[in-house]
């Protein structure tokens, strides 16, 4: 049982009713007549955060990967419902350090909460489980989709890639890197950064958006299927930070190390299609929201995603993005 | 540390920029300019079901009991989004059967699925967590709140008061009925009637209104606290089922038993306030809506709720609702 066959197959029927929920094929959904674009991302320990992780960080995350939605399909954001349900042995005061996360990224982000729900496992181990329902205002020119893009689209990602799988690996002691990588990598994973400018200045301009969550090549893939094309990315063209290229460089084949740190997941940039006569668009857009966005390849005919290597060869890829349900 | 304190005092400043939270002093919230009502609640196998439930019954749980709560703000459903966390273990059929129960209330009570998110937990003991968050139109009238009674105000109550709890006491064996009485009983547990129709109806003609989920006496406290204000509840007027009836029957102190009724919770019907005037229009409303509505006691000046024997006595009340965070 995969997550996407149980999504498209059990729940997507019960949207029949809800064309603002396109049929559970993209990011987010529409609703009262499109005024709102609506987001739900659940985060629990152990699964999407490391248990040991400090509240305030855990809470300031809920906040960036749902904003990281709104961010890919152009929205503002308005605000949230948050659903918390705690181990029975929590204390008070990290519910209240997880508060003062919340207020700071509310405050970052002019993002309030609205209500919500919490209560209490009835295990003292039962893990921090958390829901939130994100809500914003779509551009102008409505919902950048998932869907939409055309054979010959380019393909662009914003900011670096790889880091946060990078920082899991070093949090988890599973990778060594040096005292400031280290730091630079895990706060990538702790503290992703919602690309809002970036989202909104694409917004009428890209053919289709989607964040990277699940590894830049499943959601390559995910994007290039929602419009029936297949996604072909230049390995050497994936932007990497000055850590994840150090990394890199101790692999003797480096594209098979890209590869990996283009499945890793959790990276929360955006990536976005957009027609090739648009290239200077996207460059000014990106400029004005003081965003690194860089050009990695294109949507051709035919489906999947491809990493291609110097020499025009696909990278055999191992890892083809998270699925809750098939660990 | 208490539910309530904790909401009050380490979420609601959270709410300080969002008016529409009602400082998180009601059971649901506006947004998008009071175009929508919100709320969101969450239900955990162990602690809001029986870890045994069949999943169908659940999912129609789950939705009616956010129903329940737009009910009580004079809502119009219009759709929701949907967050599960399933146990590891958790096979195909299970889901396929909570997906069933989805169907079929949302059919009932035209309210489709429009997104949400669903992901496993780490272990296999994970419990099921179920968010949801249900949005609406408000009523005309705008929504009922919990607060805006005046002393003197009349109580009502929809239906009858402390069934569902009978009923998780016959399907946890804590209690014996006959076969038929079980059933009855263990179907207002499974399946609490969210009350649209006379929520609709009374919107505009309640001054307060919330609907009874942590126990009748302790939903008439928080309504009348809303308004400043003290609940007096008439023992003798609290509406039962036979079922129920039979059981308060049983006991030589039958206020005693009516008042432990009256602590259960999960009864899911609206308990609101009109003024003695509108007796008549409350009266009508109940007809349109065909809903059993019952004057059970007034609002006056002071503090707390308080139940009335037939000698007009207080009765001494042991539970004073459910707290997932002082059980």
């Amino acid at each position: 049982m995969s997550e996407f066959d149980l999504i498209r197959e059990v729940f997507a029927p019960l949207t029949e009713e809800a064309p603002g929920a396109f049929s559970l094929k993209d990011d987010a959904a529409m609703i009262n007549d499109g005024s709102l674009v609506v987001t739900k991302d659940i985060m629990i320990a152990g699964v999407h955060f490391l248990t040991k992780d400090p509240l305030d960080l855990v809470a300031r995350k809920l906040i960036r990967v749902n904003l990281s939605d709104l961010a890919a399909k152009g929205a503002k954001p308005q605000g949230y419902f948050l659903g918390c349900v705690w181990p029975a042995s929590i204390k008070r005061e990290k519910i209240e350090l997880f508060a003062t996360g919340l207020r700071e990224d509310q405050e970052t982000y002019r993002c309030p909460l609205f209500g919500g729900d919490t209560t209490v496992h009835a295990t003292k181990t039962g893990p921090l489980t958390l829901s939130a329902t994100f809500f914003g205002a779509p551009s102008k020119s409505g919902m950048t989709m998932r869907s939409g893009a055309a054979a010959g689209d380019d393909l662009y990602v914003t900011g670096t890639i790889g880091d946060a799988g990078l920082g899991l690996r070093a949090l988890k002691k599973e990778e060594k890197f040096t005292t400031v990588d280290k730091a630079s990598l895990a706060g990538r994973y702790h503290l992703p950064e919602p690309r809002l400018s970036l989202g909104a200045a694409i917004a009428g301009l890209a053919t289709a958006s989607i964040d990277v969550s699940d590894g830049l090549i499943a959601d390559a893939e995910h994007l290039a299927k929602a419009s029936g094309l297949r996604a072909e990315l230049d390995a050497s063209a994936i932007p990497l930070s000055q850590a994840a290229g150090t990394w890199v460089g101790t692999f003797n084949d480096q594209s098979e190390a890209i590869a990996e740190l283009a499945s890793f997941g959790d990276d929360y940039e955006i990536l976005f299609a957009a027609p090739p006569a648009m290239r200077r668009s996207v460059s000014v857009a990106a400029k004005a929201a003081r965003t690194e966005v860089t050009r990695i390849g294109a949507l051709v005919r035919g489906e999947g995603a491809v990493l291609i290597d110097s020499d025009g060869e696909a990278v055999q890829i191992n890892a083809a993005g998270y699925d809750h349900f098939t660990r």
